[in-house]
């Protein structure tokens, strides 16, 4: 990286295209956190950076614990000695990757929904646990009615079950502060009653969009807040946009231009990005048409904002943290895969 | 790799989500490819699969030259001894990408379509391009009214010109055989009107569903019909899809289940996969629900038909070769990034 970096200084020389977060930004979106659910109150979640020197950061901040979407997240994370308290929200049943979290040198949580991720995570020398509790999400989770049940077959297992999880996704995403409120308190009016059943100390919910909404919650897995999606960026949230793709113009014609940034260095599961300045048509594997607000030149640059940061940082390499025209540091991607 | 093979001889044993090809199947579209459009008549497009060995089954049949779309491409193919004629469909104005391709051991040719690309070029020592023409995709390409001039301009700069190429993206996805033909047509006289003003012995066009039907081109710049996109499985094409992604069922629910391949794990941008046998619902970063046809078990496994090959192979960083059961052989994704 230091090699690089002594090559790369400004943004203007990066080969396109290129991740590229502004410090200043993040460092905000970060101290904004910190300050709001210090210490053990926010549990950030890796999945949306894929960046040990990210969570560095956010460690720093006095965040002791993480949440992990992948085992790889959690292996990383481990070998990277951030693993104070490492959460894997998520159901494993893959043998060889439990026994692989069971063996590092970390505090190792894992989810479980059902008597047969219990069981596999039993097998395998993992030895604490939370209850997923499906809160109104149709995706992983138990019914509340179920947790303690699973829970009390963890216990006899020998799993220590350290309480109860469950993440309201489809609560999240809406603009609507008031709807976001009144959902969550749904949300979590069945994940209490699983924690009445389960008991443990730890409830651990919500997102970023509901960190100041989620009080029922003892920890907040807030992940986008670090580099913040443009989707999400609703009024009432102290989180601002920090991470675009930085891309180049390589062809322009009557009415449209084309930089060098396509479905392969962008998350498309949110739809098109957009173009500071410009108006989006469509995206091809390397390329990005859109319209010219006014007249733009090839070789110029031009920043673009993916409509979901988590899957497009998942396919760089590394990203650049930036500081106006300035390249301050060169991170690696390293989480990425399973 | 081989330790990798030692370990993991069944696909059931894959960690999961495991980008899987079949052998059988994509032989038999390498070889009916191979039959139609032998020798030089076709340039697989490299683009689509991102996998050296993968080229080496298509150079093995006979297959000289290949179509590239970025610059690491290039770089990949000319490393893996795959050089002897590769086109970089696309245009680049980066000085280091350009000199790079030029120190290449191999033949090396670059679109250009503008003033300021053949500038870029001509002053990286790069020797050989062809005049990219619009054929009706808003994309790159210069009209076609220009190309001649283009191409003096080329030649005025040392480059020798090798021909024209233009590609006819707005048609390769009609279904209607049809519209196809009836569009490439439209498409192609303007190419070959350019062409007549650039010269040269190139017109490189086409993809996997015009193969057939762009008889103007000499060589057609085909890559999905190697693992073949279910999108473009239309019935007059002898191509059938040879990859998918393994999962592995990690919940369920009273009504659905989740597989642990979300967009992550696939292309987004042409929408959901399909799953055999059941019903999508939606993919989230790490999961993808679904609604079972019929009764699913936690550790079962699925396979995921990406609704887009080429952004879901650029995610992986191996593909599994199999035949049946059997795990014949694993193949670095080794062409990733720019």
């Amino acid at each position: 990286m230091s090699a690089m970096l002594a090559r790369v200084r400004k943004v203007q020389d990066l080969p396109t295209p290129a991740l590229v977060v502004d410090a200043e930004t993040m460092a905000h979106n970060l101290d904004a956190m910190a300050t709001a659910l210090p210490g053990g109150r926010c549990r950030p979640h890796v999945k949306a950076h894929k960046t040990t020197r990210l969570a560095r950061e956010q460690a720093g901040r006095g965040h002791p614990g993480f949440t992990c979407a992948t085992p790889r997240e959690m292996v990383g994370m481990a070998e990277a000695g951030l693993g104070e308290d490492l959460l894997l929200a998520n159901e494993v049943v893959d043998r060889g990757r439990l026994e692989a979290m069971a063996a590092l040198d970390a505090r190792v949580t894992v989810a479980v929904d059902s008597e047969a991720t219990i069981e596999a995570v039993a097998a395998t020398g993992i030895r604490e646990v939370l209850v997923d509790v499906n809160v109104g999400l149709p995706r992983c989770g138990c019914s509340s009615d179920e947790a303690g049940r699973l829970g009390d077959l963890a216990r006899a297992r020998g799993l220590a079950v350290r309480g109860v999880m469950g993440y309201e996704g489809h609560v999240v995403g809406l603009p609507e502060r008031a709807r976001r409120v009144e959902d969550t308190a749904a949300s979590m009016e069945l994940l209490i009653r699983a924690h009445q059943d389960v008991g443990g100390d730890v409830v651990s919910a919500g997102g970023t969009t509901v960190y100041d909404i989620n009080t029922w919650a003892t920890e907040i897995q807030a992940g986008t807040y670090a580099l913040m999606d443009v989707t999400y960026d609703f009024d009432d949230l102290p989180f601002r946009p920090a991470l675009w793709i930085e891309a180049t113009v390589i062809s322009v014609s009557d009415g449209w231009a084309v930089a060098d940034c396509g479905a392969k260095a962008l998350g498309m599961d949110h739809g098109n990005p957009t173009v500071a300045g410009h108006t989006v048509w469509f995206c091809s594997d390397e390329h990005l048409t859109f319209g010219p607000e006014q007249p733009v030149q090839i070789g110029e640059r031009v920043r673009v904002f993916p409509a979901h940061i988590d899957p497009t940082v998942a396919y760089h390499e590394r990203m650049h943290i930036v500081s106006g025209e300035d390249v301050l540091d060169v991170w690696p991607v390293d989480l990425r895969g399973w």
